[in-house]
């Protein structure tokens, strides 16, 4: 091994690529400790100039083309050009390293495929959790658990927004204006709100989970876009709204979803606040296990980057990159999926019903015809006129037999206002 | 290279070896995934005979000097002849593997003097934490952080003590029978109940952390076996009683420390309960990051044995095990120890004092004088007789200032009766 040092090409100069580059610069002695070599940033590629005019280079292609460069740091996000760096870096004979879980879920079995093929390595700690070391802990710390569960608090911007509902009592309009001026949310925040990011980052853990490829389209995903600050209000005794990604080991399959929970006060993801993220990975011999850190921001992005840079490096020096596999992808293993919805737990209800008398019987009837039993039934009164809120906690029950009751209580327009809101519990 | 499988010699058939045997033989196919040859457990050493005879070796020396055998896994607990597996292990060309976190922190010089000499690996998860990928959290998932802060609740006994002395309202004396009966405290269980196994697992962290040996010795440490049901009683509204190890970077140097802390109940360590385990490791760039998991059972320390068995094969494979040193440990780095009780913060006091005018004056006068400054003071009056309590929270404050005053008080035995209580609060 006659390497002098390792080359990076850094492509996307962003508030992550300039944390990235900030953060290995800083740290070169300790860089240099770990790895036996400098590992040093030799080009940076941006859609525009910038101001580190030495390092500059216009087309991505010349940093794949460059025989010196080691390994290329895609941070550009989104699915084009991403993918073609990732695929074509990995055919030039490097090692990639990326933050970008939308490319990930979306071609997965492109991207590890070609990794397997080319032996070199792919490390992308930085997608999911930002700092958490979820997908090391995964893939080497759980190294031969079989996984049961992971459940997670994935995305910084809609746990942001959930915080300021419960901690100030605000609508959601007015939670997302706070987190888009504290920066913890775009202009347009559709991907955060409607749930997309926290499914891809659900279908990069269960992929590495299982083994295979889960694909976003058999996630059931909801977003927080319709939550009501007064379903906020009238749970914040027992415990808060977060939006949980969940992939379960059922008999009939792996079910998946993404959606806005009550999570109970003693349930650790209750203490999860603002920008922090938390997975909870449940396997049969480990038990449960948490990791918990910042998910967004640059530092916390960045030093998860420059980790991943670190550990690759030490591999390249020895010519070892890629050589044993990380990720234990089999494109022809089929993974079962349970069809959205067929799950149950504890649910939150709320029905806003017509006030008079009989209602409540009715739609109790309803619910005891369907199997749902009732574990508690208040009528928090906090509306006036014609209208009253019945808040019910459910034991445990099936999902079908709860949706064949909201079906029946929705065709029943005269007694049931608006939409029944439901919430699967967390305890 | 052509080994045809990595031959593992295992040690100390106990309950964990016994559990790594099981969850190694039972993964052999997920093993063979990850790292492309067969792992398997060529002989087993006792010091009594074991049911597998096949197995059986009498003398570890005859496993040290097995020139089939790569990886010794060191599971016999204790000093010696624990230390010199370690170190002929590695002198004769062999990777470690153990959980042995007394024999790590009182020789981690020599040993990984000796790793880094021969170029040997060893690795030892399980050693804290149990099942939690901690080591390799700081090693690898923040591989270029520097590290600013560690805490954990890190011995599953006292914690499972602890929890029932909470939740049951009973004494030390009858949680540490429950404990004893459930199988997570030893008939002996002195080395957790007075902190030594948590200050021998701080120190592996922190030596971990700061790159250097941070000895035992240089860690204050306090147990639980003097603690009251009564101050468990009284703080049970705003927390619960945790014992915590704590290394803080300070500008004077590194404050150590192994003590029963109020933990408040928004704080995540209140919701660690039993048998858990947790790891706050704060660092510069990425903030805080929490890991979480079974800290005691066979299954969770042999699972995380068995990742570290996969881990190393997976080195071993390519003959590059110990090339790229995993502990970044230079034997003439001088770390600066902060004098025990120099640091400060939020104290929760209990004073029992003569019940007559003028005591309460008296206290705060003390404690004003000695810049003490009281957040709340309550008399909770569940004492009957010459006697009352007082329960002090304090603010901010130099803990010398606080030893000042209880030394002062402790002199004027006409009005304190007993010895104070003093816990630091955890927010």
């Amino acid at each position: 091994m006659n390497k002098k040092q390792i080359n990076v090409g850094l492509i996307g100069y962003g508030t992550v690529g300039k944390g990235v580059a900030r953060i290995l610069e800083a740290n070169q002695k300790i860089v240099l400790t770990k790895v036996g070599k400098n590992v040093r940033i030799k080009s940076i590629c941006d859609r525009n100039p910038i101001d580190r005019a030495d390092l500059y280079v216009k087309n991505f292609k010349d940093i794949i083309r460059d025989p010196e460069i080691d390994l290329v740091v895609e941070l550009i996000g989104g699915y084009e050009p991403a993918r073609t760096i990732i695929i074509e870096s990995l055919k030039a004979g490097k090692s990639v390293v990326t933050a970008n879980k939308a490319v990930l879920a979306k071609y997965w079995d492109q991207i590890f495929t070609t990794a397997q093929d080319e032996q070199k390595a792919i490390y992308y700690e930085a997608s999911v959790g930002g700092v958490i070391p979820v997908v090391q802990g995964l893939n080497e710390g759980l190294a031969v658990e079989e996984i049961l569960e992971i459940k997670g608090i994935l995305n910084g911007t809609t746990n942001f927004i959930l915080s300021k509902m419960t901690k100030e009592g605000i609508s959601y309009e007015d939670a997302l204006k706070k987190a888009q001026v504290a920066g913890f949310a775009e202009a347009d925040p559709s991907f955060d709100v409607n749930g997309i990011d926290t499914a891809n980052k659900l279908a990069i853990l269960a992929s590495l989970a299982w083994g295979g490829w889960i694909k976003v389209k058999n996630i059931a995903t909801k977003g927080i876009s319709n939550l009501q600050a007064k379903d906020v209000h009238l749970t914040k005794d027992i415990g808060c709204i977060k939006l949980v990604g969940s992939a379960i080991q059922t008999k009939n399959g792996i079910d998946l979803s993404v959606e806005p929970r009550l999570v109970y006060h003693k349930h650790t993801f209750a203490t999860v606040d603002n920008e922090y993220n938390a997975i909870m990975v449940r396997g049969k011999d480990c038990g449960d296990v948490l990791f918990y850190g910042k998910g967004a921001g640059q530092s916390p992005a960045a030093s998860a980057v420059v980790s991943d840079i670190v550990n690759l490096s030490k591999f390249i020096v020895t010519n070892t990159a890629g050589i044993v596999t990380d990720v234990i992808y089999n494109r022809n293993k089929k993974i079962k999926i349970l069809p959205a919805g067929d799950s149950g737990g504890e649910y939150y209800l709320r029905f806003t019903l017509a006030d008079k008398p009989g209602m409540l019987a009715k739609l109790c009837g309803i619910l005891g015809e369907n199997k749902v039993s009732i574990a508690s039934l208040t009528q928090p009164n906090i509306n006036k006129g014609d209208f009253a809120d019945v808040v019910i906690l459910t034991h445990k029950t099936q999902n079908s037999n709860l949706e064949n009751s909201i079906k029946k209580l929705k065709s029943l327009k005269s007694i049931v206002k608006t939409n029944p809101v439901k919430l699967k519990i967390e305890k």
